[in-house]
């Protein structure tokens, strides 16, 4: 039932073999991994919009000026990852870089700004898309928390089913959003030129005295308004991160990908500032209708078709930016886990190849968000981008590193693209010192943001980004430890490659009565020739114990048989007991307790049996030197195995061999 | 912390061998086992009013003469009931007096009966109780269903206790209620002499024309009312049902204390009545203010502290009355659940010495029961007594029987009161018949109330309680048919008493990685000298297993390693499939899985783990032929067993003895 319901949503299981199949083409890359930065486009403009505000008209008057700006920021920052494409074809992302080049704990904090900001990445493009909903249809507005959490459901059903398809099935929005905005830029300039472009409805809004704010609170202001600005930088690194996606050459395609993307975001950006600034759109503090719907009424009218579309696309694409995370976080978290840093079931793959368990985290950490904040926009944009702009950062500087190493000679990075290790000619000297240049003007930048945006952000809510950042950190390193700690434990000696049988065993049935699966366990018991067979039953009533040691003696059965008392009924506690007596008495030996075991075919004949076994087993696998033989017997299913009919076979000389047929080092593939 | 809760709620536990000292006397007895049927004289006369009235006036009157029919049978039942106490001084509830002299069919019928009669009087006991409540105090009325479960829950925690405390803390209330109405008698005769008794407070409501129902019609009415208030008789049983719990003499003391019960119930129903008729009091069909608590009212005055020390009385012997089903539920459930007819789970002794999954499973059904109908006191009644006069039938036509068997010296039961085999002397022919007679009048006595009451009552709602005594007739017997086979097929063949070993055992280690864990499972299998030690091991990474693989060879293991290819990354299947298709080629050999197993101590800890080898563990226990060996190894508590220093010992000759150390058959017993 589980079953069939999975396969529907998430496809059938694909072969391992078939990994390399989930390669991208450029045209589908670009929708997988930019929808992210390109759909920041149609919040960034509005944020700048709502912080000048405060500074009255005369504040507003600078928008252009701050655009221009937050543009070359972008336009520096995808030239700096080019160079991380190229150096790093397995997969730069700020994380592998800073480990690298930078070492441990610059890593370890780059990982954990990249988690904390894929889970803001989904939780403000959802909210934004569900806003660009609501902005066409208000009478959605009571039930946005409920339609966040279906498209973030969504989202994560289509990424169970793997890139490739999502992929596909995310191209088409993605394109719709591009090709719609660029249709409302020409559109507005033919209507500017012909009939005229009627202000945005919110132009006449009043805006406070603005006299109040000039020099350094202006200033502030300026800052603030670039730092919230910043947030159509987000999610320029996932193209570096996932370089490994795309077809071959993959670094390559990877670098014109992200180029093609930077074009797109500046265009889009710098389109829409200026329409804003000329019809002067204000931002609403709810967000609601967003500056970017205002601009699309004011150019093809409120309630035209072209409008709805245009709304559906900005809606989509925003949606859809969301996966931008589903992308990066699960393939993070992975490596994370393959280095030991998060859980190992964060590596596993799923059914159809891709990180399932990355996936589900990522989901319900965004639905748990979402719910928290009430699918606030304005509050949950305050968290974003101090992660982003932290790897950024630890991310450049990182390359500079990484060229300094290379121009040494001493590079030992992964990456094997230009990074040779001997023999530097001009031209390639020449190369790496531009590389290390862009980089380093990328690490500057992006570090002097990172101080702006955290001195703006910190008091509006983005402590508490800080707060998980650090606690994933802290998080990270413990989990690293204990991993350590349980290989040091688990290693052998390298010294004694031998393996050394236990020096004692001790073979313990546990019988109630001596009905088949007890003798069938007894039976086992003595062929696995141990150095003491016993018997051990609980005394809980005595005419069964009677009845049972009447049984033992006319059967003859030749295995001592010691009754633990039970005087308070309770099953587990005097067998523990007892066994940690043997135990304590003998701590070289080993002690295999045999617990014979009924095994039924339906539920609710588990109703009908005691399930004692079961609980004991629970407990005995937490008793040091205990080893649980369970001996099931299949009841109805005609298992009557190795109850052979040889009377006194069990005197006889042992129907197994004396010793196991145990030739050289042997390997067989069964498939 | 779930163990302290238990201490306080439950008490300490108590040793099997204190079974003896929650023996009762008397006087505890009639409080523990006489609370129903003397606490159903506060809702019994009230029942016979209710049906009356719809005949008017004229029926009204009819109401003392009911009660004289009710009283007598009440006599004749007690009567019949001592002789059982007699015969089966070891219990002699209608399931035993039917199994041993009726069959199988008859005794599974009573049992039923019982059962669902049992949860009946907790419900209907208790939510009567509550109505004496809400007479007293109307405010409560809405909270109804909830003060009922909190009651249900408080009886139940008495109960868990053991049955000497709760008998004891339930004796008060017994004797408060018997005393407090003879008191309200003697106030009742002295005011009537004296300054005349008020009439009830709804004796001036009108009643339907009475000219409409006479001949057959009113004669229905008539035995409708009668049926009505035979639930006077409920609970009469148990005393006979409890014998073992008396003191010695045991079937005296029962014997006295049934006579005992019978007296009070008669003259307090009696009263009861006659108040009720001289008072004109009405039943009001939801039953609130009750005909009790308007005589109380009358008598002692509607404000007085004496009417609220009545009504507290009434609710608290009520609530108590359905303490005779926590007595009486979980005892027969016991009793079946030996018999094979209920799961044996219900034959298990608590902490404290009680039935306790009877105890929770009575107050679960009571619970269901009245949110159900919504303590709906009228509804609920209807369900009622159709199981009781089932039983009582059934018990006295056993006891016919039992008696006839005497007579001919072919009885046979467990019973030994006055059930001599051989010699009958003269003395005891006529004690047998005169028992026999009583026993006669009883079963056809009852045999005809149980034909009234199933006609007037089946329609009115008992339908449901018929269903449900089939329900659990047809499973008891499907139950017990299970149990049945289940003995069969694992009680081994009496000419083949020794135990065979198994014919050839294959030891199969499951191996990721060779650390220690697994070298130690290894050795372990070693150890156990198999026909065949192999390992396998599960591809899912093909650099894993060519380490794995690579580590083998260098350590030289001398066994087989096997790889399992897992194509779709799936732990279970493969492996599972591995095994089964090892068990097909050799169907004879028995497979002993070894899984090395980390153990943690933290719980955080387990979410670092892939707990693989719990859901692998599940998988093959459902697989036939195959036995686990869980070879667990302790992280982090220094648990290096037995992985000793010598290399190459595996090549040498095992340490361990070339034959158990097997003697005669030795029992010890280990305290």
């Amino acid at each position: 039932m589980f079953d069939v319901v999975k396969r529907l949503l998430v496809g059938r299981p694909l072969r391992s073999a078939r990994l390399g199949e989930t390669l991208l083409p450029k045209r589908v890359a670009l929708a997988v991994f930019c929808s992210d930065p390109i759909s920041s486009v149609a919040y960034a403009t509005e944020q700048i919009v709502l912080v000048l505000a405060a500074g009255g008209l005369v504040a507003l008057r600078a928008a252009p000026w701050i655009g221009v700006v937050v543009a070359l920021l972008l336009v520096t920052v995808v030239a700096s990852y080019r160079q991380t494409c190229f150096a790093y074809p397995s997969g730069g992302g700020a994380y592998v870089v800073s480990r690298e080049n930078l070492g441990e704990g610059a890593a370890l904090a780059a990982a954990a700004a990249l988690l904390v900001d894929y889970v803001m990445t989904v939780a403000v493009s959802v909210t934004s898309g569900v806003v660009a909903v609501t902005s066409a249809f208000p009478v959605l507005s009571p039930h946005a928390v409920a339609i966040a959490i279906g498209l973030i459901v969504v989202l994560a059903l289509a990424n169970l089913r793997g890139t490739k398809e999502s992929g596909r099935a995310f191209a088409v929005p993605t394109y719709a959003f591009v090709g719609l905005t660029v249709l409302m830029f020409v559109w507005a300039g033919v209507k500017a030129v012909t009939v005229g472009l009627p202000p945005a409805s919110t132009a006449g809004l009043p805006v406070p005295a603005t006299s109040g704010v000039a020099g350094l609170a202006m200033l502030l202001l300026l800052v603030r308004a670039f730092a919230s600005g910043c947030t159509a930088l987000t999610g320029v690194e996932a193209i570096s991160n996932g370089v490994p996606s795309f077809e071959k050459p993959k670094a390559r395609n990877a670098a014109i990908t992200l180029t093609m993307m930077g074009l797109i975001a500046v265009v889009l950006f710098g389109g829409i500032t200026v329409l804003a600034v000329a019809l002067d759109a204000r931002a609403l503090p709810d967000g609601d209708p967003s500056v970017i719907s205002q601009i699309a009424v004011s150019v093809f009218g409120g309630g035209s078709p072209v409008f709805y579309l245009f709304q559906a696309a900005t809606a989509a694409i925003l949606v859809l930016a969301a996966n931008t995370a589903f992308n990066g976080f699960p393939g993070l978290a992975s490596i994370l886990a393959r280095d030991r840093y998060l859980p190992r079931q964060l590596h596993n793959r799923g059914d159809r190849l891709v990180f399932s368990n990355g996936i589900v985290l990522l989901a319900a950490a965004a639905v748990a968000l979402i719910i928290g904040f009430d699918a606030n926009l304005d509050r949950l944009i305050q968290l974003y981008i101090i992660g982003v702009f932290t790897s950024f950062t630890l991310s450049q500087f990182g390359m500079v590193r990484h060229w300094q190493r290379s121009l040494r000679g001493s590079d030992t990075g992964r990456g094997g693209g230009r990074s040779v290790s001997d023999g530097l000619g001009g031209a390639e000297r020449h190369a790496i010192r531009r590389s290390q240049a862009i980089n380093t003007i990328g690490a500057i930048f992006t570090a002097v943001v990172l101080v702006v945006v955290f001195a703006t952000k910190v008091t509006h809510g983005a402590w508490l980004a800080v707060v998980a950042m650090v606690v994933l950190f802290v998080a990270m390193r413990a989990t690293n430890r204990y991993y350590r700690r349980v290989t040091a434990e688990v290693t052998p000696d390298p010294d004694d490659p031998a393996v050394t049988l236990p020096s004692r065993v001790h073979a313990v049935v546990l019988v109630s009565r001596l009905h088949k699966p007890a003798l069938r366990a007894l039976a086992l018991a003595r062929a696995t020739r141990p150095a003491v067979l016993s018997a051990v039953t609980l005394n809980i009533d005595d005419e069964e114990t009677r009845q049972l040691r009447a049984d033992w003696e006319q059967r003859a059965v030749p295995v001592p048989l010691t009754v633990v008392e039970a005087p308070y009924r309770d099953l587990n506690g005097p067998l523990i007991t007892y066994v940690k007596q043997l135990r304590a008495a003998n701590p070289q030996t080993v002690f295999m307790v045999f617990i014979p075991e009924y095994v039924v075919t339906k539920w609710w004949q588990q109703l009908l049996h005691n399930q004692s076994a079961l609980r004991f087993k629970a407990r005995l696998l937490f008793t040091p030197g205990v080893v649980v033989v369970d001996v099931p017997y299949h009841l109805g299913v005609g298992d009557q195995g190795w109850l052979g009919a040889r009377r006194g076979a069990i005197m006889a000389t042992s129907a197994v061999d004396p010793d196991p047929e145990i030739g050289a080092t042997e390997i067989r593939s069964v498939r």
